[in-house]
C-alpha cells in the first residue's frame, strides 16, 4: 500500500516534519508513506488513487473503522491512497472528519500519521506502542 | 475564570508540558489555567467546579460551541471549570468528545489547551494566532 499525504499549506514547525518522518519510518513495515507540500495538489494525485479529504464536516470514523476501511481498500485492490488537507476544490472518494473542532494543521497532520500507524497495528493485531 | 486540567496519567513527553506552559501564559490575559497530574483526581476537584470529562463517546461541539459554553458558564456565575482526562469513575456535568478516534493522550492535551485558547479568542472577538 502507498499512502500519500498532500498538504496545500507550507508548514513552519520543525517538530511536525520530524514526527511525520518518525511515523513514516515505523510504518515502512506495512506501507510506504509520502508527505508532500504543494499548491497544486491535483498534480500529485495518481489516476487510480483512492482520495480521502480531511474536513471537519466529513464522516466520522473510529480508529477501528478507519483500520477496516484501509484493510478493505487493500483487499479490493486499491493499493494507492491519497490523503488531502486543504484542497477544497478537489473531489474525493471519502470526506473524513477527525474532529468537529477546528484543529491546528500541525496537530492534524500528527493525528493523521498516528491514525494510519494505529490502523496498521489494528489490522495486524499488534499491540499499540506510541 | 479558573480552569484546572486534571490528567490521571503521568506524561513523559517534555514537549507537551512546555506546550501547556506556553498556552497557560497566553491564556493568562483571559483565565487562570492549572495543569495537574494525579492518581487521585477527586481530591483535586473544587466543590463548586463545573466538571468536563473528555471521552471519545461524549458530546461533540464545534470550537464556536465550546466558546459559547465557556462564556455561558461565566455569565451564569460558574467561575471554575475542571477538565478531566482518564477519570472514568468520576461524575461530570458534561462529557465532551474531541474525536471519535483514539487520540494519543499527549496530542489530546495539546488540543484541549489550544481549544481553550481558541475559545477565548472567539469570545473576545480577537483574531486567532497560533
Amino acid at each position: 500500500m502507498k499512502i500519500k499525504i498532500i498538504n496545500t499549506q507550507k508548514l513552519k514547525e520543525k517538530y511536525v516534519k520530524s514526527t511525520i518522518q518518525e511515523y513514516t519510518k515505523r510504518l515502512s513495515a506495512y506501507c510506504k508513506v509520502e508527505y508532500v507540500e504543494t499548491k497544486n495538489p491535483a498534480k500529485e494525485i495518481s489516476f487510480k488513487s483512492y482520495v480521502i479529504k480531511i474536513k471537519k464536516e466529513g464522516e466520522e470514523l473510529s480508529s477501528e473503522q478507519l483500520a477496516e476501511k484501509i484493510e478493505q481498500l487493500g483487499v479490493s485492490g486499491n493499493s494507492n491512497i491519497t490523503i488531502l488537507l486543504g484542497a477544497d476544490n478537489i473531489e474525493a472518494d471519502c470526506v473524513l472528519s477527525i474532529s468537529r473542532m477546528d484543529i491546528d494543521i500541525n496537530i492534524l497532520l500528527i493525528i493523521i500519521c498516528e491514525q494510519i500507524y494505529r490502523a496498521y497495528r489494528i489490522i495486524n493485531n499488534a499491540p499499540y506502542h506510541k
